[in-house]
């Protein structure tokens, strides 16, 4: 039987990987990379060089794929039949990829950046391919290091105080309003700085672009002072990277005198 | 100056460490371990295999400690400043290991289950040590994979559905109600079983304990069914090995006829 391992790479620093992750990189014959074109070629390299430094050279193969094009342009409520549409086509690219490049005996994997749990794709995608029934695998997840856990870390802080819940959301979702019921709230996926929205509350913002590369950005503060100062590193990063990663930690202080924060 | 590594070790699995925390390893003189008493002697011996397997023997120095009592008596809106009596005993005894047994240039380390960002109290108790003033040193963070993370890996699910939030909370917050604006909560220290109360629901369950170890159980399914399940295996389990560890997920399917799950 075919097997594929979904494996998390961390969120950029090529250390955290786990040594469940090497041994996975190490048992895998063919790799399946979807590519995202020229902006994010950095990725494309740190993923090599992290199998260059952990898999002996001719024991593996890579195969590279061109992700489908997503509608961008559909917003609102159009967001979840687009993403249904692209997730369709990754779908017939992996199922292609898998039936045509994986021998009957082998074993695949799809490298992930941060955690296969947190807004990613693969996992969903694959359940799709097996649920249409034309080839079987059976595969397994690598836990990764996410980006919320490597931003919170570089900023020595938790994600959640004492005896207290936190929320991980999308800038889309943030844009519609604070969380209900908590303070601490992670925001990924936001190419338009909802936290913009925030600065006149009384908030923490602790804030991370490329987290864990030699180009890691980190910005904290009250949300007041700090959001201008992440506004202007974060345009000027993105002029010279010609792309952004970035996730941020909300932290809203208590409004009663009883809070102990 | 002394410096401290803050490491996370992963949920149970000691192929879960990073190659990051293995350097952080490598690279300490002191671990201060805090002791729960015989009943996790588990976990203090899983510790130590961590560290026979990746430290040279002889480089490094164990300082063991009691861990102050917690008042498990007080309940309900005591909680919070039995905490605090609790991280205040304990940052005594930090501030007296790190002033002690750790050399003006050397580096001790703490090692964290899990991640060090997610209900657990190292990072907040060193903060209250430099905050007092007594003593200097610098400290950095090593994210480890989460339980939370382990959790859904070996479920083969992610943390939340496309473009939708999810929430980690305590057992205690999950008694006082499902959170609002989420479908997807992960629910941490909960001794109590509360998934009990939301049985009437069309939520499936996700659980597990001893995640990673040789110990692990998992289970799942909606949580009618469930749950009655997991009372046993969970009951068993305790039974058996005089303590557990588990974390899980509930996943509540939308309500309206449009949701897409």
């Amino acid at each position: 039987m075919r097997k594929i391992h979904v494996i998390g790479i961390g969120a950029g620093d090529p250390d955290q990987l786990t040594l469940q992750a090497v041994r996975a990189l190490r048992n895998t014959d063919v790799f399946f990379v979807l590519g995202k074109g020229e902006v994010k070629s950095d990725l494309t390299q740190l993923r090599r060089d992290m199998l260059d430094a952990h898999v002996p050279e001719g024991t593996y193969r890579v195969v590279e794929a061109r992700d489908p094009e997503r509608d961008r342009s559909a917003g609102g409520s159009a967001y979840s039949p687009a993403v249904g549409d692209w997730r369709s086509a990754r779908a017939d690219i992996y199922e292609r990829m898998i039936t045509e490049e994986l021998g009957e005996e082998q074993t695949g994997a799809f490298l992930v950046w941060g955690d296969p749990a947190l807004y990613d794709s693969t996992l969903g995608i694959l359940e799709e391919v097996l649920e249409r029934g034309r080839v079987v695998f059976e595969y397994d997840v690598v836990p990764g290091i996410s980006s919320v856990s490597a931003l919170v870390a570089r900023h020595r802080t938790g994600l959640n105080r004492v005896a207290r819940p936190v929320q991980i959301t999308t800038g889309r979702r943030l844009a519609e309003g604070f969380p209900e019921g908590v303070d601490d709230v992670v925001v990924m996926l936001d190419a338009h700085q909802t936290f913009r929205q925030y600065t006149d509350q009384d908030i923490d913002i602790y804030w991370g672009a490329y987290i864990g590369t030699p180009d890691e950005i980190l910005a904290s503060g009250p949300i007041a002072e700090a959001a201008p100062r992440i506004e202007r590193l974060r345009a000027e990063a993105r002029e010279r990277k010609g792309w952004i990663m970035d996730t941020y930690l909300l932290r809203r202080n208590p409004r009663d005198e009883h809070g102990n924060g």
